[in-house]
C-alpha cells in the first residue's frame, strides 16, 4: 500500500467527494501533483486556495497528460461527457475511476465510450455521507473506515484495480470488489429505496390542505426518517433513472411487505404485528451495535 | 400559570414520561407531594432514590385520596385497568389525565369506565422523544419547548383542562387542544405511518438470504431512516391497533403515492421524478429550518 506514489492525480469535479480524496492523499503525502478540472472556475480557485488541489485547467489534453489516475467525481450526469472528452488524450498507462452511486450504467457507458481503453477504467463508489456539498466541506478523514465498492469486470486490468484499491486504502477506506449488478441491487435496497420512501412521505404530507398543521406536530422520529428527503433532487432523479431496474424490483418488494403489514392491521392481528415489529427492531438494533464497533 | 400549586400528584407508571413530569414540577417548586404507583417495586424504589417521587404505594385508594391530579403514564395497554382501579376511589375534585400516543381509544375507554366521572378526565399526549426509557432516563427539561396535545370533548370540565394545561406549561411545553379524532389522524400521518414504514423496510431486508451483505453496506441514510424501527414492539403494536382506522387510511394514501412514484420511474419520467423530489426536499428543508428556530 505504501508503494502508491502518484506523480499526477487529475480530479474532474472537485467538490466534497473529489476534494476529500485530494485532501486525504495530500495528508498521506503520496501525491506530487493534483490537477482539478470542473465547470466552475470559482470553485476550482477555492480548491486551490484551500490547498486541496495544486492547479486547475479547462484544457483536457493538458490536464490528463501523463496522469497516473483520473478520478471522475462530478455529478453523474456529466460522466459520459467526461469519458468522451478524455478518450482522445488518454495515455495507455493512465487509470480512470469514478465515484458515482450507480455502477451498471457507468460500466456500460465506459465500455461504449472508452472502447479499447475500457480496461483502464475501474468503476468505484465511496459510501460516505454527503449532507454538505462543495469543496469547502471536503475533509481528509471523510473516508476513514468507510466502505468503497469497486466494480471491475472481466475486461478490467487487474493492475488498474490494484492501484485504485490502494488509492482508497490510503484514504482510510475498506475496499470491496463486486459486480456492478450486485452493487446496484444492494444499494437499491439499502440506499435508493429508503430515499424514495422518504421523498414520497414528505411529498404526500406537503400536498395536503392541512400540511402546515401536520408538519407542526412532526417530531424527532419524523426528523430522522425524513432527513434523506432533504437530499439533492437532481442527484436522486439521476440515481433513480440509472438504477431503474433494481429500484423497481425493490419498490415492488416493499409494496408487498407493506400490503402484508396492512392486512395484519386490517385483521387486528396483534401477534403478527408484534412479530414483525420485533424482527425489525431486533435486526435494526443489532445492526446499530455492529456499526458502532 | 404560577398559580398551579399541587398538594398531591399521583403518577401511574414512573418511567421516562411520568418521571420527567415529576422532575420538572419538582424543579419548578410547585408540588408538595408526588406519589408513584407501578408494577415494579424496584423501579419505584429507584424513582424514590433519585428523588423523582416522594413515595410509592400499591394501595390505589390511599394513593389517589385527596390527589389534585392523577397522571397515567404507564404502557397504554394498562390504561383501562388503571381507569377501573381508580374509579371507585376518585374524589370529585381530582383530575385525571394521561400521556398515551393515541387519543380516540383512550377517550372512549375513559367514557365507558369512568362513567359519571368522565368530565374529570383530560386526554393528553406529550410529543417528546423516547429513545431511552425508564425513570433513570427521566429529566426535568424533557418537555421544554415540546408540543403537548390535549383532547377534551364537550363533556370535559373546562377547569380540568385548564389545570392540566398549566401542569404541562410548568414543564415548559406548548399546549394545544384538538379533538381526539384530529389528534389521531395527525399522528397517524407524521408518526405512526413513518414507524410502520421503517419497521417494514428493516423486516423486508432482514428476511432476505443476503441480509448480512445488505446490512453491511447500509450507511448513514439508512441509519437515520430506520432509527425508529428500533422502537419498542409492544408499544407500536398497541399504538397501531389503537389507531387502526386512521393508520389504515394513511397506509392507503402512502401506497397510492408510492404507486405514482413507481409509475414515473417505469416511464423513465425524469421531470416528474425531479418535481416530486424537489417538492419533498424543499418542504423537508423548510420544516427543518422552522424547527431549529
Amino acid at each position: 500500500m505504501e508503494n502508491l506514489v502518484l506523480k499526477k492525480l487529475v480530479i474532474f469535479g472537485v467538490g466534497l467527494i473529489g476534494g476529500s480524496v485530494a485532501s486525504a492523499l495530500k495528508k498521506a503525502g503520496c501525491v506530487t501533483e493534483i490537477v482539478g478540472v470542473g465547470r466552475s472556475n470559482e470553485s476550482l480557485q477555492t480548491a486551490i486556495d484551500l490547498n486541496v488541489i495544486d492547479s486547475a485547467t479547462s484544457n483536457i489534453a493538458e490536464a490528463i497528460s501523463h496522469a497516473d489516475i483520473v478520478l471522475i467525481a462530478a455529478p453523474v450526469a456529466q460522466t459520459p461527457l467526461i469519458f468522451a472528452s478524455i478518450k482522445p488524450y488518454l495515455d495507455t498507462n493512465t487509470i480512470v475511476t469514478d465515484a458515482g452511486s450507480t455502477k451498471s450504467d457507468v460500466m456500460a457507458c465506459a465500455k461504449e465510450i472508452l472502447g479499447d481503453k475500457f480496461s483502464q477504467f475501474v468503476g468505484g463508489h465511496p459510501i460516505a455521507g454527503a449532507e454538505k456539498s462543495g469543496v469547502t466541506a471536503a475533509k481528509a478523514d471523510l473516508y476513514l473506515n468507510k466502505n468503497v465498492v469497486l466494480t471491475p469486470n472481466h475486461s478490467t486490468s487487474a493492475h488498474a484495480v490494484q492501484r485504485v484499491r490502494e488509492l482508497w486504502q490510503l484514504c482510510g477506506a475498506n475496499v470491496t470488489e463486486m459486480s456492478a449488478e450486485t452493487h446496484d441491487s444492494i444499494f437499491a435496497a439499502v440506499s435508493h429505496l429508503p430515499h424514495l420512501l422518504a421523498f414520497a412521505l414528505v411529498d404526500d404530507i406537503a400536498s395536503r390542505s392541512n400540511a402546515e398543521q401536520l408538519f407542526g406536530f412532526a417530531a424527532s422520529g419524523f426528523r430522522d426518517f425524513t432527513r434523506i428527503a432533504g437530499s439533492h433532487p437532481e442527484m436522486w432523479r439521476d440515481i433513480s433513472l440509472a438504477n431503474k431496474t433494481a429500484l423497481l424490483n425493490e419498490i415492488t418488494a416493499y409494496q408487498n411487505e407493506l400490503s402484508r403489514l396492512k392486512q395484519m392491521l386490517e385483521n387486528s392481528d396483534g401477534d403478527a404485528l408484534h412479530a414483525l415489529f420485533e424482527r425489525a427492531s431486533t435486526a435494526r438494533n443489532n445492526w446499530a451495535k455492529l456499526k458502532e464497533q
